[in-house]
């Protein structure tokens, strides 16, 4: 505990005064009076400072989860560095909030100096997407050109590096594909959850027989959706058929680390698989966070240029707005609700397996 | 100032006891443990009351604007009012990040219990529609059924009844075509206006043909948006074009009440402009946030259920997921912002209109 | 899985018809004219129902821990409703925002309708707070009267059983006594910690001698503080001394707890840990967002009262900000981390020990 | 409507290259790691810049006010602008939140680093301080030295000149005291609000008398509070008496200044009060915010360094929370409340006075 560093003062610390140089709204420099430019900066310039914290946070947990055996005492770490993510993300979406006390006539003053100045551009986003997990082919295309045609040589190299390194979804897939619990100690967790499941779609279909409200049309209308949803359900127990839905684009997933998703869903208060569920929590509230913050940016760009043309030629919020749910990442965790069944209809865990879900001190502790 | 009041105690006041009476889960009625049923009451209550506050506002806002001529005095209340409704939705949208501590896998422990109640039968949220100005024919059909169809005989009167009471777009409407300033005192606004907007659009051509990241066929394309745009802003002059675009569903406002909206917007600092410039961006916020919130609640959905079909028998987050942008009230003042011009290209007011517009008091006063 | 619930709707479900019947407000039934009343009504009926909720997710913790043995599966489960607390927390805040669009001037229209109806008289908050562990002689006196002076009789006995259970302080005060790890496996960690503590504040008083800023009289007095932080560092390590500390007030819990607190925040890495350490820092942010609720409390009145009297005839924000320091309850917590040295400067856990406290599984496994 | 502007992208209109260069964790340089610094600098340099866009804002308030006459046009944007300033501070207040996922036992891995750096030495803090009208006598002493002694010399100067420029306060308070309406018109004001104040006492006094929970201690004790509200009261008709209490500390702005304040608080609902009043508003909701991003930093401090020296030899929480009351600039404001009547007992504006304090326009138009 040596403490080696020479005294350092606050502005110094921080760099604060070549911080406060790189704020140069444009129009003064061309005369043009334009007050909200500063501002235009400012909510753009802390978005770039907190993406680079999201990157920060993402590198760390990469750099755990893509070892080949995960370090158990890290997983606290892991959930941390998630929820400090989503708390960032919150800022983010209200931050938007601060950038629309600009009017649209206030954005016009300055609007032309900015072209063709895109958000398309900033390359920190797109590598916390690449990161995340979102592959090249799932995006929307836009003027029909590669994300990457926005962007500089030096930049783009960069982003496609980062397409090349393992993302965050490929580390969590292979992670929960390891997990040891699918087939252990003699536990036929499958053909038992096959079971539960064929009652549980028998019940599904009972209560919309019942339902007075619907008319013959609709109850076949939701018959006929129970009966696709089983045929989905059919799809997790049958590998060839998952493939094929994966194939077309339904899943992500192997349907291996599906099935362990599921199990750690299921099982969750086992004491060494709550934190595994919390990572897949934390992963889909960051998913929520960013679709939220698309979503809203979307309406924003609407309401401050209309139908317009956007500064770098994109046709503006439609394509936004189409993107929003199109470059969401953990989806496959999501539609995991699909196949939840009630704790109360879960075949039971052997006392053999359930113990060496705990702790080794257990028996003799408290808490 | 008389006091006429007997003394009063705070659970009288506010009928804490009986408040507290309304909360039955009804898992545990039947002898089901689900601990998180309380929470899923508790949330919807809550958003019932707040609907109700909203709903206050927006009839006492509906009353002040109803009168053939709208006082000036009460300008400043109706923006309060509308402010206060974005408040309130601010907290509705944060409070679905409490119902998300609740897991898929806790709600289906009493997702049987609801069955088949949805929030599709909240009076008050379609009442809250209709006065804000959703009319039937644009809601998104669901199941083939119209929207009254899952609630009882007494409420689907009150529902038909508040399509048919004037709602806040038709007031606010009527209120703008009122508007006096958009051909008095000889100003030929929509000459100079129509000038100044051949202007811009040449310039935003000339933006386009320079940018050299555009190949060929993306140039084309954007000169084609470009004029496709400049072909929109001829209908807001063309009242035949505009009717035709109305008519397929383009547009809703009336032309004339699109010009005052429009007038309002670029003319805002004039003193008499500031209140009802304030109106129309209040307007958007409430139209914003609603749509944000039913945003958030599709994810939520799609979160707890999957593809799952809703407790209702509705197919879910996908069907609310299109209903977010559908059911947008205001939109025509987003799209407004397509014909805004620089406050530097605007024809300027002549003095005495500009006089007109400020203050009886303005020559002595100060501030 | 049988599914025995009768089909309800969601009128009925919520009892929404009977909950928009309790709000009445007074100045209407009086003849006065007084707008903002209904808001004033539905704010405070919506913090009873949160409220209500945050008692009913602190039930459920008590009753887990209020076993002689905390089920370890149990402990993802304390960690989400404590968690879901704090959701509730930042709306039960960010709604302040909402009551202050009423301005003074619009509460004085219905103010003496309340009178003198009093949140002093909010039985809920009063057990929420003796649940959370705030003891009577901690509360600071109002008007030198008990705070059960302003209830009602049957009201008043519900509080006073209240402070006679066990608090959710005293459980866990309890469970962290209980922890094992304190003296296990022959590891003298206080031995250790001791000597790296002292290591800790002779670097600390360099760094005050070498501060070139300070004059000498200011040099001493921080190095005066100093000492005296390592007085309080001792007092930790010395049971008398800490038990007289404790009869003052500048501590509350027992030494044992605090050792264990202290410990798991130290080596909350440790598998066995994480979710203890997760259950504490949850207990901070609760205290904290009450806190933080109280202040803006304050503050509020302050903005709607000045100094008046208030509506129960307290004398109004100073009270109530006075009470905010006062009348937290897991300061101890906070207090912690004058205790806490770097991880670089922490003993070592031995490798049996380490081994302990990981998973049973763990040899096998990944992540 | 030239565009003058060469072609930019988005990284170098924003900097991007070399904002992100500004983040140097000083441990790392040092050999050790410490994730968590990252996050330490980039929340600060957040904060920076939006304190600039925060004294961006206020420059430019402050250039509307400081003219000896205020445009009545550029109310409109002095209140959009404070409103601004408070969605700022609305996530200036939130971030803290993304701070506190940092552990005290985290941020001990590079508190060394950091030394005797202090926010103590945030300029922009300093300057935004001082011109929204807090004065040096205000500030509360910190070791007994001035707030300056501890940066640099060059900063020094900027701060004192600072102290020496006209502040919000000042301009505010010259701008209320020429407010015209106060004695305009033959409106005998004063004399007849006195006489309605006089009656409101009055009837508080019987509501205290009534009040049948108090016993005779306390209902003495509470007229006595009464007498002394209405000693207050007082002050504001007696120019002498106020401006005694103001030597003392317990008012700030002029008497006249105050009258125009309350003026304005009660009639606002005239077109000409409207955008004043919300002037008003506005600097409360500053002030609050700020008071209460103050509060939070002290109970963030609070948890992080427990009861230690803060990293600038500052005493730490217990300074921060002392200093959260003591640094209010707009108290006078709050206090005002305190002088309020309901509108029913106002005296009522004679109808040539009503009809000045509208707009030219008003007999001819509509809303």
């Amino acid at each position: 505990m040596t403490k080696p560093y020479p005294p350092i003062g606050y502005s110094d610390y921080l760099k604060v005064d070549d911080l406060l140089q790189l704020q140069c709204p444009r129009a003064e420099q061309f005369g043009i009076s334009a007050h909200d430019e500063m501002l235009f900066i400012i909510v753009h310039q802390t978005y770039e400072l907190w993406f680079k914290q999201i990157l920060t946070e993402l590198d760390s947990v990469l750099r755990i989860f893509a070892r080949p055996k995960v370090d158990e005492n890290a997983l606290g770490t892991v959930v941390s560095r998630l929820g400090r993510i989503t708390e960032i993300q919150r800022v983010l979406i209200d931050q938007i909030s601060i950038l629309e006390t600009m009017t649209p006539l206030d954005f016009l003053e300055f609007r032309d100096a900015l072209f063709p100045a895109s958000g398309f551009q900033s390359i920190q986003f797109r590598l916390l997407e690449n990161k995340l997990g979102l592959p090249r082919a799932q995006r929307l295309p836009f003027n029909a050109q590669p994300y990457t045609a926005y962007v500089g040589e030096a930049e783009r190299a960069r982003l496609e590096q980062s397409e090349k390194d393992v993302s965050l979804f490929e580390c969590v897939e292979k992670w929960l594909e390891r997990t040891p619990f699918l087939e252990s100690d003699g536990f036929a967790f499958w053909e038992l959850y096959r079971k539960a499941v064929a009652r549980m779609f028998e019940s599904d279909r009972e209560l919309v027989r019942k339902n007075k409200v619907l008319n013959d049309e609709q109850r076949d209308k939701n018959l006929d959706g129970i009966s696709a949803n089983e045929d989905g359900f059919n799809a997790i127990f049958d590998e060839k058929r998952y493939n094929e839905l994966r194939d077309q684009g339904s899943w992500r997933m192997s349907l291996r680390a599906l099935h362990a998703a599921l199990l750690i869903n299921l099982y969750r208060d086992q004491p060494i698989l709550q934190l595994p569920f919390r990572v897949l929590v934390s992963l889909q509230d960051i998913d929520e966070n960013f679709t939220t913050w698309r979503y809203r940016h979307a309406l924003m760009v609407h309401r401050m240029l209309g139908s317009k043309v956007g500064t770098g030629g994109s046709s503006g919020h439609r394509y936004l707005r189409a993107a929003t749910d199109q470059h969401r990442v953990y989806g496959d965790l999501f539609n995991l609700a699909t196949f939840l069944i009630p704790r109360s209809a879960l075949p039971e865990l052997p006392k053999a397996m359930r113990e060496r879900l705990g702790f080794y001190y257990s028996d003799k502790k408290e808490g």
